[in-house]
Formats: C-alpha cells, sequence, structure tokens
C-alpha cells in the first residue's frame, strides 16, 4: 500500500504529531500549511511535500483537519496498535523509563523489567515485576512482547541482543552505548547519550571559537 | 582556522570516537581506512571525506594511528576541555543522568541539581546538591556552568530556558518534549525519547506489513 518512504521525512513525523497534539490542547482544529510552517519554523512547502507521502490530508485554501491529521499521523507511527515492551538493564536509565508513565498514553505498555542484580529481582516498579535475566526466554514464550529496550553496559548488551533476536523479538530500543550487529530484519532504534552530549559539545566550542576569531560577541 | 563543517558530519564524529577507543582498549595502534569501514559498516570513501573535514590524519598506505586520530577527534569535539553540567529538573531522568559517571570521564561534570520539589531540595545525588530553582540565579553567579541540562515537564522548560538565557548560559541539552524557541546564539541539542520511540513504532509496523504483503517471512 505504502510506497517507500524516506528515513528522513519518518523522522519529522513524531515532531508533527507533537505539534497537533498543541494545537489539539489549544482548542485549533484547522490549520493552513502556512500557519504550521510558521509555528515549527520549516518551510510550508517542506510540509506539504512531507505530508503528500501519505496521500495529502489537506484540502487547497482549506487548510487541514488537526484532529483528522492527528489521528492519520498517529496511525502511521503505529500508535494506534498496543506495543508491549521489556527493559533489559533496570539500572539507573532503566528505572527512569519504567517510572516515565507517558510512553502508555502512547500505547507503550512496560510488562516486564529485567536485570541480573539478585537485589533487584523480585522486587517491582510501577507495579512492573523486575524479573531476573534468566527468566527471559520464559516470560517471552508466555508474553507477547514487541520491542525490548537495552539499558545495559556495553559489555552485555551485544550478547543479550542476539537472545532476544534468537527469542524471536524484532524490535530493539538500544540505550547501550555500541552498535548492534543485527540480523537485517531486526528493527532498531539507538538513543545514544554520550554522542548527543559530544555533538553538544563540538558546537559549543565552535561558538568559542567562531566569537573568539570575530573578536567581539557580535550578532 | 576551521572552515564550516556540516553538522551530518559532525554527527558522525562521536562514532568515530567511539570505535577508536574500542580499537585503543584492544591495543591496536594502526588502522587503514578499509579496515575501519569493516568495523564501523561505511565505505572507506565515507570515512576518509569525513576525516580530511579535520585535515586528515592518514597517510596513504599506511593508515592511521589510532591514538592520534583518538584524540585529535576529542579535541575537535571539546573533549580536551572540562564542562561544567547543571541538571534542570531532578525526576526520574534528572537523577539517571546525575548517576551516570561516565560523562565525566570526558570532562562533563555535574556541579549542581535543581528542582522545585521541598522533599528533594536540600539532599544531594553522588555528592551533587540539589538546590531549588529559585537558587539559580545566585549558582550561576557564582559558577561557571557551560550546559544546562532541561529534564522537567514540557509546561516549565521553555520558562526555564528563557531564564537559563538570561543568566548568560548558551548551551542547553534538551530532553524536554518540545522544542525550545531560543536566540539563535544558543546551542540546543534535543533529546526526544518519545519521538525516538514512535520512529521505532513506524518502523515495527512498516515491516509487519512488507511482511504481510510479502505473503511469507521472506527476507
Amino acid at each position: 500500500m505504502q510506497k517507500e518512504i524516506s528515513q528522513a521525512v519518518i523522522r519529522r513525523m513524531p515532531r508533527y504529531y507533537r505539534y497537533l497534539r498543541e494545537l489539539l490542547d489549544e482548542g485549533i482544529d484547522r490549520i493552513s500549511s502556512n500557519e504550521l510552517s510558521v509555528r515549527m519554523k520549516v518551510t510550508a512547502s517542506q510540509i506539504r511535500q512531507d505530508l503528500n507521502n501519505f496521500g495529502g490530508f489537506g484540502q487547497q485554501g482549506y487548510g487541514y483537519n488537526v484532529q483528522y491529521l492527528y489521528d492519520e499521523i498517529g496511525k502511521i507511527l503505529g500508535l494506534d496498535c498496543q506495543h508491549n515492551i521489556i527493559v533489559i538493564g533496570t539500572g539507573n536509565m532503566g528505572q527512569a523509563l519504567a517510572k516515565y508513565v507517558n510512553f502508555e498514553k502512547r500505547g507503550f505498555i512496560m510488562i516486564g523489567l529485567f536485570d541480573v542484580n539478585p537485589a533487584l529481582i523480585g522486587s517491582s516498579i510501577r507495579g512492573i515485576p523486575i524479573f531476573s535475566v534468566e527468566e527471559l526466554p520464559a516470560f517471552v514464550r508466555d508474553h507477547r512482547v514487541d520491542i525490548a529496550v537495552l539499558t545495559l553496559p556495553k559489555n552485555q548488551a551485544e550478547q543479550i541482543a542476539n537472545l532476544l533476536v534468537k527469542l524471536d523479538i524484532h524490535a530493539i530500543w538500544n540505550f547501550a552505548h555500541l552498535d548492534l550487529n543485527l540480523p537485517e530484519d531486526v528493527v532498531v532504534e539507538n538513543v545514544h547519550l554520550s554522542d548527543s552530549l559530544m555533538q553538544l559539545s563540538y558546537n559549543i566550542v565552535k561558538k568559542r571559537m567562531e566569537e573568539e576569531s570575530s573578536g567581539t560577541a557580535e550578532k
């Protein structure tokens, strides 16, 4: 049904979704690509092109129906389905994600947490039980698991990721500080926080150098 | 000194840095762009082009000196300087970041945490004190702050970001679920976890549809 859409377009979709949610919260039910363009700081032509990838949604001179567009983009992003999630590695980041309730509003339901630490196993976070990693195969046999979140040290991540693939889990949200080598049919989305921080650091240093070379804090 | 380098190239630099660190840890002190290309799953030509942006580092037929390249990329990324960081919003995500010690190894030092919750103010995490947000102006006057991390609800983020800019903080690592409207000379790096999860969800749904339309689980 869908033609191939570039990942660059897809990367912009959650942002549209976020802005449309804000419009709904403000009680705005119709918006032109020009008005949306001002809010989102992208060109109206980009907006029209992006949304045309999915069949448009807009009518010339009439604007977009915000609720309709919001719902349709939600469907495109798979937010009309429930996604069952497990988190492997219940350290600081794993706990933070487990405590974050907003994911559930979007249909991402955490059904189990896993760790190797005996002090954690058997306890729970927000009612979500923490199991031993050894119980993973049995858990996956008994529950539908759509996404596994890897929040564990990099030296354990590869081995666990391979185990997950063997257990037929095909989507991984990877917070471990490495790139996973997995079969092509496994969907991986990386969150490399250190990389993000280094990117910030680069831009700080670059700005400092520009200011120094221009001699004044102009602009 | 530096010519303008595209953000796409810069985005790849932390990844080079990560792989070079691994090579060093494995005791490898010299590597060709071809060998690096196999490890990193990018073309050797891309590697040569990327590194040429910074003056090369390589010698034809001789490969890259791993330690030298690692150090130089570290400098490019500003990792040879200390960056003082404050975290505003000491909820789940703020606490997870405050507890994460690896940032300090790269020169990112957390010097203060801030919150509005009286139950947290006055306590500390890993020895880093938690202050009231009201103490921000005084704190920033008395300490050099290079980066502010925003880990607070989106309805508070904009106001705090504006305050930070007024206090002359020009780099923000933004985890709040919105785009900040700030002057152009403020460097912002966003970590939108929900966007990342939606991207993953899109790719899961897309893969399912492809498998269904192909009729078999072929690959």
